[in-house]
């Protein structure tokens, strides 16, 4: 089966550059993949990525050697199943607030024994190998988005769930959740702390620590505190960057 | 941020003037959106219309002064939330039966601490104003839908619930409900009553009341009752009616 | 071989009642073509249709018992016989001013030896049936677009070429080419002449005359006339008409 | 309303023969819908079929005398309703694993007082007849899949529910279900044990049998057996095995 | 009539400052068009937009104070006729190398009797206004790109063609034309020296000049000289340079 | 850059097994990428795909080590050279009848000086390699096809012109151009005898030479007679035979 770049990284111990994509369109992912980003993640939830976008898109970043991460709309066994089946090696999944929530997500993404994910791995079967059914349950990295109090509240029963690989963090809605200003990158001081409690706890139940990151200072800085799978920005705010530095420079 | 053009036509004490939308075409959109609609309701339950054609309705609608709501396919938080995220001010909740789906719908459209709704509003931010994350709380109109018999049944409590902007009559599902035809318009006796009892519980707990209709006269007949927001025809069913009309024309 | 609904009518000495399309959607097609159009043109020419659309526009249209005609974007030979292999059973082309435009338009409808269309009929043959290599030559109806003053000025030499079916005039067109206002219906005389003497030399070469008209009174007074193939209206002009006529019922 | 044709060649005691669709292409079922299949299924679960494809499908195949059904993605009352609106005259839905899965599956496909099915059929009602509202509760055929070891616990309960039509079983999920390998035809003895049992308990509840196989041997045995609806083969399985043979063939 | 920007600016004796989409996707067209770019130009040659992207990244350009121009993919009657008529106000053409080259770009592109554009101004007559039909011929904005060796020779000759509004150069086709590297900015002399020639000339015939270029520090030099329209970057370009600032930064 | 697989296979004195795609989908061609086929031809002539699908199928395609080849929808430079910027590698061009058509086809193929390609290789210079602007010219394949009786009168005059990598033969067309019936392999004496002809002036030329065929004794026959490049069947084709096979031995 094809690696999946992430826990090829791991086994090296690096930590994987991740981009984001936001913006439906198999040729800006195209152009993405082609710049170097360790992965990529297909974002269905605030992205405007739909179902049929996703396809064409993974087409085109897994014929390269990024990885795609896909991060799902919801917590819906439908919709991350017929992510898996599209090809997706790795899943982040929003709002997993809850030790139930934490087995549903594990249950949809790995096949009996290990969950209830149904079999058909229509796409995936045919690009990552013929030996996918049996080792796609190894092969597939799930994070539980980590983003609420009360996820913060249930955390080491989440982290103890069987079959999360991962926990990811979005700044943004635990700002909102506890509180405070949402924002990526210069958090509150009670983010600050929920950040590196989240990071702490994942780690000390063998778990890997992912988080969203708006600028690259800062995600270096959270590599160095031992996160292993840091987003630093998303095609949509690049555009927006690198035309408003154009722009800028145009009419100094 | 954008007026959300509901609130500014009820600010006016004026009752909105609904066109309907199930063809999934952002040119189609783009002709109705032109006609001097006081908003266009995208219909994504029995519409024809899915999260693609959804992104480009609502940039072809929004160009324009009409404004836009967006029937979701059902109290689901990844669709509901998508469509915020699209870029929709105002949305349209089928099936709202309880207080729980009450609850529910209004936790999905509101940030916290209001609502559970998740922070990434990756288009809405874009299109509708810097000052999104902190103004989309107010300007957001939610509709639940009162349609069944186990809804007239929970009318106040659904009413009462802290979120919900108003009520959206769908007379075809309330008839089916009730026991009667399915019609939009010449209802039968029991759901006239119903009509009725809806709007005014609705009124008494300070919500805003809307109604499907399938010709202007009852439309009309229906504002004056106290109706703030009035569906009068689709696209699909202009189509219908112009293309038999020319015909019987060319024919007689 | 599937009927050619135009040349089924001719044969029963009926016009045929002519709706239009310029919507790029199936669904709108479709509600269209169940409405009692005798046929229905997709406009690939001024309309928003490109092949994509065509394709599933063509399938939703002849799933019924109405007519696909298609109105091709120019007199090019790989447009022409792609909406030929699409399936598409009668062609409207623009601008066929001389002669030479003329044979060429006859010879990128039919096979050798009457024209010289390259075979491949990957859908047409797939759903018009077993005999479309041998049968489409006498089926396929190609109108050429008598428009501006050159036409007419070649009116005789055009209709004479062997393989042009019929005349299309559209009124527009040839009002601007005249120095008159663009108008469908209540053309200025010197049009309303050219109109009239295109339908006569037509008849005189045993052609078949088709007009683009904007009133079903006008459609009826031309079929008078003679005309056998009128267009009536289109589905963005029923969208118009039908808001605007709702509307002002609403706001009177 | 349109027959179904399920009913139709079952009231002639006629087993129907079934493709399935996972290519998301309107023209690829257009060619698999001239071939002779009774039914072809539209799987939106395990397929790379989504509802804008969905659409375009049925448009294709419903131009024809073949079935349509679709293989929904999950039992969500929003995708199911949405399934039927566009014209799905047969459901199968994966995972019905207790009588409650069964009485929901039953609730969401029929109109009030049968169920729970929210009305509005938009394409539904403009293709299949203007008595659809009257006719479609007895026309639709719903399949609840059994393929857990959890769904054969609740055989009997589920074979109970009023409104469940047939059960169709997915081999795979329920060999995985029951410890054993994944495949379609050659099933290990406890996966073959249970489908002959799955079989008898449905007939005994009289309801309909379909069955999912790979090879066309294996359909006529489970035909022999009693079964009412058998798929054969997928259009991507007959690509790679169409593919396979004539590269063996062009390489020997 | 909506105004062209270009001519607004013009008037107001200001450059315009253009970024240019290869992308086809109308999100990632309308994150560009927030930014303050006077224009944005929709490449159909080079970039990946077909007509379908193409409607609906002007319906999202438009939507906003940029103005949008288009490259078409060749001097082709069809497809420029259909840029024009679905709502393109300025049109780049490419490799205009002849006088007749420039009078046939100059006659699709207006109507009679200035030119021989078709009528049927389906969007561009419902987004621009109810004048359109009498305004668009002094709205629209023509650019004849000038390119290679031969149009060079002809330059005098293309600039006196009566309806040609500005010449457009491409550094790197006229660099390969002139036996010199194909590139932007830093171009070899006789290629610098061409561009000084076409500016100089397309001045003295009272025509606007646009320039291709790769950084701002470029086009600002060009602005500096006279020029009147000036490419700095595209998206695909933003992506790359973005991505490859932010990789370097993390790996630093 | 990027290998061209037929330069590969051919250096190697290797012919290649080309399928054929006419069916739009990406999904499919991945499908058809994944099974062995040497090259895959994506047929914009009279297959159903548009720029749109194109661009998804090169991507599936080229995401393996099958080699993509495009037949365009005719000899039109705007179309050849997109499908060119989106990554094609080699090109089959229909109805190559005269010297000046093939002049004409290896201009658009390749940059100054040897030919007139305008410059923007957006989506080939990404992902074929840094050295696509000085690489291109030489890897890039061109086939003119030989399929009218025109073609066969200036066959040497056409093989003569610099720049045609190879000829193409149509057996349907040349077919119905010599007064045949249109088959692909049991064709008429006198078409055999102009294929044969084809074959041995191409090769006298020191050309490549192509063919379609429909079955595979055919296609290795040719082989054996000195073709390099043998079509032996399409994804509509095999759906279409392996149906009738598998419902051929249902109703046995």
């Amino acid at each position: 089966m094809r690696e999946n770049k992430l826990r090829t990284l791991w086994a090296q111990d690096k930590p994987a550059i991740n981009g984001w994509l936001a913006i439906p369109s198999a040729f800006a992912a195209e152009v993405m993949a082609h710049q170097g980003w360790d992965t990529l993640t297909l974002d269905m939830q605030h992205g405007l990525i739909d179902q049929n976008a996703l396809l064409s898109m993974l087409q085109a970043v897994q014929a390269t050697s990024c990885g795609a991460v896909v991060r799902v709309p919801w917590l819906e066994p439908g919709a991350i199943m017929k992510v898996l089946d599209a090809g997706a090696q790795s899943i982040i999944c929003p709002m997993v607030n809850t030790p139930d929530d934490a087995h549903k997500l594990a249950s949809y993404v790995r096949y009996a024994p290990a969950g209830a994910r149904s079999f058909g791995p229509v796409r995936a079967g045919l690009v990552h190998g013929a030996d996918y059914a049996g080792a796609a349950n190894d092969n597939i990295v799930a994070f539980a988005m980590i983003e609420t109090r009360q996820a913060l509240d249930n955390l080491d029963a989440i982290c103890s769930v069987e079959g999360i690989d991962g926990v990811y963090i979005g700044p943004s809605d635990l700002s909102l959740s506890l509180g405070c200003r949402p924002v990526f990158d210069d958090v509150d001081p009670p983010v600050a702390q929920a950040i590196d409690h989240i990071l702490a706890r994942a780690k000390a139940h063998g778990l890997r620590a992912g988080v969203h990151n708006g600028r690259p200072d800062v995600a270096r800085a959270r590599i160095a505190k031992g996160f292993d799978f840091v987003t630093v920005s998303s095609d949509a705010r690049i555009l927006i960057a690198g035309s408003q530095q154009l722009l800028a420079e145009m009419r100094a």
